[in-house]
């Protein structure tokens, strides 16, 4: 057992290091080194505050042998990571009935009380955890050590020993607390990460000349642009000036008195530090500042807060500047970042009306009139007006209300919700389930309750990154995509060794994703192209032919829509490569499901409605997620694969020479589906050469969406050109889940650690990534030019990334606005691999 | 090229070898070695037919070298195995106008006519392929010759060497042909199974002394037992004798003329021969022979014809009179006959009046008065009458009515809808799928086109082995599991290596299992014991529960039920193991669908309509196969599985000593799962021991139904004592296909060869199978003793109880009508090993 503490003097030799000392620790030494004025700091490591905590160590008291007779002192906390937290400050330690006295004499018996109470109530309420209402109001240091001995049947303590000791034990156990072990590994911390501690002599900021203190930082917080910003309070101690209304500002300024005012010389001392710091620290910190008498102290330094535009800002500036590498700064940046850069968001500072809160869907924030109905948001589009289309859920006919609309806004449903992963894939802000808005599509009125009736025309906010509904407008901050932004994804793009593909159904989202940059389109969908008013309508005819003749009919007016579609996507990606995954879902996903649409379905198609309404009730699934679509409905009903195999040979030659295009068919479970539509496609594209007296090439690939198309890729490769695993469908058949029916339990799965994550949001690595792993090596085994990837939304995930990287994959596929996140994830995984090969 | 074929003449030293000359050419060695009077037989190999089929071989002719000019013969095929098929007897080859004239010499005008006519018309119609009707009606041989030039232009050949050829040709070619090759290949003949021909030298079977032709057999075709059967024709040739109206009986007979009477020695002899081939055959063989001037010829002997029922006595009883050895009986009967004895068939000799066909959904024939409702059967049962019940399709509800019934009958729904899986666990017959059927239940009645409406009360036969439904009643064959049966069945278990565990979840199954002699209960689904109304509505009660509270007090008041159940299925089980699964089906199966139900409903809860609709739709699911079911109701809800497991636990005391119950956990995704499940079970298991202070054991385990419960079966393993391998989720979930919706395409897939089989049929060892040998590894890596079994449906399968025992599962689990095959199938397994080590 130790007697004294083990510590550490943090000179320039001084052996401290962030690992056992504490991050707060190295930075001071590095503060030191510059020759800063820092005044006589002490570190204890890791080691010596765990001592601490559990009662192992008599003699701290010792420490003051460093600081000497009458010395007052501060305790800081110092983790390993500036993150992971700690706790707060206390000053002042050592002051007693005599410091006080003392102090009164040489700065006045009023700062003289103020500091004393100041630290009779920290050390009570802070310390040794008294109630703090006990000490409200204004009291005299004397009243407040009454207080103290009434409440524990002890004295304020004078011997500075006894202080320092229950000042250093309260902090060492405060770490070893529940929540601050949860949050900190919330942040990544591990299980037995330590605290390290720093005692600091006091430099006190109050006294006759000019004293203070003051916080500084360089950069603007919200954008990251040089910009001295801070505060500084004429006799005050610590952080005091951030929280106070009338400190000063730093620089002179308009606004009102400044500390440049009364001491440019301490002001310009600032400066140059922070220009040095800046240099050597490698960072943007933000620094605590002390005048006693007209002397400047520099008592610490953090990094500076940031928003993560201006953590962006940061981090290219200082690569700019030479003071770190790209590499550094592309590691600095963590990936989700840049989704605030990405969309308008609410302005952190503006008032905020929250009217309720769902699930933030998507990211971004929007201001519109309140619509009810996909038509509503089309037509107030058409008259150029924001609106907010607001559904029960949604459903694949209100896609285009969807992109019509400003934002959306649902009842029901989750992250994976119809409305969520439109919402995504075309940029738009999203809240779903929002289960208490009670909404009454039919009187058209909306209601939160203990809220004004909201109807159709009102305006709202809807806050898709904070999952907040506000009421009328909020002000908001724009997003940034040039710049710092612009620079960082050309880096990411030269770093990166992994491509990056976007999913993109639509024009708008393949623009999107073009807008962005990426290595083409690595799933279109096909079937939301069917949902225009007239090819739904061309579509039912299709469903309800009874011949294969009449379904070739109407296969065939569809053709030349497919063409434009396609041509145009082929177009506007330049010979990028895209992959088009044919027709996937069940048929009765075109049909109406009540009766006013079943009626004027019978009307359209001039039928009795109880055909039409058998037909669909024929239609129905127990499991549609399991029943009769993609490849099954691709080898049943055969002709519509081969009207979509011709739309796509035609489009191809439309747009010119060099387009080769990726066919994917969906949902295969067996060899034989491959070679069944493989031989088709082939005949389709034989036919299409034959006609136009043109030659072109294209690749068929499989969808790997099914276990067992997983475990038997190596048979399955033998006919195709790629595998694409959709990591959404694999995850539902690989735990038996659906993810429309799992949104009812899984918050409460995820909280209980049924499972460690919701494996639709973060890929679950060791089951589906098994069947992903079987199926990559497999399929690369049978054909060694397999080309491999993941489509599924998992694709824009940081470590869906690194295990496809590792996995050799060839691509990840994401929605447009996940290409920004990729990309930085896949540069910083290369990075991190030429840095630790 | 050979220039003559190659041949051996059949003498008893001759190498004669099946896999070279076929099955009837080795066999005709065996009775010439018994010193049996076969006629002069020459045996042609399998290379030598095939070189005659493609004409490589010029001067086959040469045969007739040996059987002298002026000699008749027959040609007869002679393939591998028996049941390989192959081109039809050809008689009386050699037959000219010198001959005839001479034959009308020695046996008169007619017989020679009649002879030589059939000659010219088997040669002109089944080895020319000429018109079958050209020779129609009263013709002379002369007539004959004219119209076989006619249709040529080439006279009918006089020479033998010709004849004979232009047979062996045809008969060579006709083995080659698409539809017999793919007739032999379905009795799993190999792609380049050969055929061997016989010529042997006819006995005419004419003559002036007893001369007639016959078939004669030992056993009774439809019993097995001994009786000699056959037919005898006097002044006939080959089989006739079958065919003909006045044939006569073999053994002196009542109801006609027989062999006996005037050939008694002729009988005495066919006697003695019979016995001695079934000693030195080891078969019981149906002998065709001639008596040619009072002279006994054995021409030929095939393996009787026999049921499936005759298959099992004649095996045995060769066993027991020890000519065979009890492994070989065994290996005799494909496991799936004994389907044919379980239940009671309509006589294949019975008038069918066939209505229309469905899918043979469950085996066994039955006729009954239609009742068109659940309660309707109980009520026809409660008065002792017998009923089929006729459905759109069957659910949960009406199991009872089901149970009532002799049989089912639905519109809808294929070989494992919720009737066919019902029924086969009951071991009732059923026909569902039976589109044809115009069923309207409001107005009882059922309608087939083209012919008379049925109404409820009119009879019907279902046939559920032919999938058919007949009007009216039909002749039955009785069941038969005593006797050779139940011999079988004792040689089964004491060979077998692998246990046999049944699927039952009613009394009525578990007592079935009883009589069939199961080594225990496999899976014990436990939900339909919640369907009896009672009970429906304290599980509504629970349903509707809004706190735990409430919850505890319906499954409170479920808990005496349970137990009663579960004391009741431990005390017939005597001791054996009995494997509970926990409930698995989503609550909303409990709650009526349309408004009838609904306002019921209402009125019994006394609650709104509107709150019961509300509850019932907010239980609504997309993909109710992969939503709130099975472990996640049971972690959700945990009050149902503390009731169940209290249930259990208080029953295996109630039932007394050495009741060791087994708990089986349903769609188990992750390992947490399990362990919070066994926490609180040991919980329950700790508080009912502590109540009572009895002691008892338990085992609890997991159904592996996911692909993910399979992957990561090590680590689930470690909490649990058993899996079992859920094999028809699994294999939903590895395909990512609903069996229910599946149907609509599943024969077509299988027809057009997508699928090679449909995997809910039979275990798809590629994919599923992987995954079940993957989690079994790796169960038993993490625990060496480790249960492992199959329940699901595949479970009765002869190879998946292959795949099961190779891959070193405990048992298998099938329905208890399923039980005998599974024996069977498993013994013969065990017989193999034994003798191929």
């Amino acid at each position: 057992m130790l007697t004294t503490p083990d510590f550490t003097e943090i000179t320039p030799t001084a052996e401290i290091k962030a690992a056992r000392h504490g991050n707060r620790a190295k930075c001071l030494q590095r503060l030191v080194r510059l020759d800063l004025p820092v005044p006589l700091s002490v570190a204890l490591p890791f080691d010596t505050v765990r001592a601490i905590a559990t009662g192992r160590i008599p003699n701290i008291a010792a420490l003051w042998g460093v600081f000497g007779v009458g010395a007052l002192v501060s305790v800081r906390s110092s983790s390993q990571a500036a993150d992971w937290g700690g706790p707060g400050t206390v000053l002042n330690i050592g002051l007693n009935d005599a410091g006080a006295a003392r102090l009164a004499e040489t700065h006045g018996q009023d700062a003289a009380d103020a500091l004393y109470l100041g630290f009779i109530k920290a050390y009570a309420v802070d310390v040794l955890r008294l109630d703090a209402d006990m000490f409200e109001g204004p009291i005299t240091p004397r009243l407040a050590k009454t207080y103290f001995e009434d409440e524990l049947e002890e004295p304020f303590p004078q011997d500075p020993g006894v202080q320092l000791t229950e000042v250093l034990r309260s902090m060492a156990r405060a770490w070893e607390g529940t929540s601050a072990r949860l949050l900190r590994q919330a942040q990544g911390a591990p299980a037995d990460a330590g605290l390290g501690l720093v005692v600091q002599q006091m430099a006190l900021g109050i006294g006759q000349g000019i004293s203070g203190s003051g916080v500084v930082q360089f950069v603007s917080t919200e954008t990251g642009s040089p910009r001295i910003t801070g505060r500084y309070l004429p006799q005050g101690q610590g952080r005091a000036a951030l929280s106070e209304q009338d400190a000063h500002f730093i620089e002179s300024d308009a606004r009102g008195p400044a500390l440049e005012d009364t001491s440019p010389k301490a002001v310009k001392v600032l400066r140059k530090a922070g220009a040095l710091i800046r240099d050597r620290l490698q960072e943007e910190m933000q620094i605590e500042f002390t005048l006693m008498n007209d002397t400047l102290f520099i008592l610490d330094a953090v990094r500076s807060p940031r928003t993560g535009r201006a953590e962006v800002a940061i981090a290219v500036a200082l690569a700019e500047d030479g003071i770190i590498s790209k590499a550094e700064a592309m590691r600095r940046i963590p990936p989700f970042t840049l989704n605030q850069l990405l969309h308008r968001q609410v302005d952190p500072a503006a008032a905020r009306d929250v009217l309720t809160r769902g699930i933030a869907a998507a990211p971004g924030a929007a201001t519109g009139r309140i619509v009810f109905s996909a038509a509503a948001a089309q037509a107030a589009a058409a008259h150029g007006e924001a609106c907010i289309l607001v559904r029960r859920e949604t459903s694949p006919e209100d896609i285009r209300g969807m992109g019509a609309a400003q934002a959306i806004l649902t009842e029901r449903g989750g992250m994976t919700s119809h409305a969520a992963v439109i919402a995504r894939g075309l940029g738009l802000p999203c809240v779903s389930g929002a289960t208490r808005l009670q909404l009454d599509a039919r009187k058209k009125t909306l209601t939160v309750p203990g809220r004004k009736i909201f109807h159709e025309g009102d305006l709202i906010t809807v806050d898709g990154s904070s999952g907040e509904v506000l009421a009328g407008f909020a002000r908001m901050i724009e997003p940034a995509l040039g710049g710092a932004f612009a620079t960082l994804m050309k880096w990411a793009d030269e770093a990166r060794d992994i491509g990056i593909r976007a999913n993109a159904d639509t024009h708008a989202e393949a623009e999107a994703a073009q807008r962005f940059g990426v290595d083409g389109i690595g799933l279109c969908r096909t079937e939301h192209m069917f949902f225009d008013p007239i090819r739904l309508t061309v579509m039912r005819e299709m469903i309800f032919a009874s011949e294969a003749g009449d379904r070739t009919a109407a296969l065939n007016r569809l053709l030349p829509m497919q063409r434009n579609d396609f041509t145009a996507l082929f177009k506007l990606m330049q010979g990028q490569p895209v992959c088009i995954r044919l027709f996937d879902p069940p048929l009765h996903e075109f049909l109406p499901a009540d009766r006013d649409g079943i009626r004027a379905m019978a009307e359209a198609m001039d039928m009795p409605v109880s055909r039409v309404a058998a037909r669909i009730e024929s239609l129905q699934e127990f499991n549609p997620m399991l029943g009769m679509r993609g490849v099954r409905l691709g080898i049943t009903l055969p002709e519509i694969y081969d009207m979509q195999a011709r739309a796509i040979f035609e489009a191809a030659l439309v747009a010119g020479d060099g387009v080769v295009p990726e066919i994917m068919i969906p949902l295969v479970s067996a060899r034989r589906e491959v070679e069944l539509v493989k031989d088709r496609v082939d005949a389709v594209a034989a036919a299409v050469r034959n006609e136009q007296g043109k030659d072109f090439d294209y690749r068929l690939g499989v969808m790997v969406e099914t276990p067992r198309a997983a475990l038997r890729a190596g048979e399955i490769a033998e006919s195709c050109a790629f595998l694409s695993f959709g990591t959404n469908d694999l995850t539902q058949m690989t735990y038996g889940l659906s993810r429309d029916d799992a949104g009812r339990f899984m918050s409460a799965y995820v909280q209980h650690g049924v499972f460690p994550e919701d494996p639709f949001q973060r890929l679950d690595t060791d089951g589906v990534g098994e069947l992903l792993l079987l199926g990559a090596e497999r399929g690369r085994a049978a054909r060694a030019d397999l080309m491999l990837s993941i489509c599924g939304e998992h694709g824009g995930q940081p470590d869906s990334i690194a295990f496809s990287r590792a996995a050799g994959f060839n691509y990840v596929s994401c929605s447009p606005f996940r290409v920004p996140v990729a990309k930085l994830a896949a540069a910083q995984l290369a990075v991190l691999d030429a840095v630790l090969p």
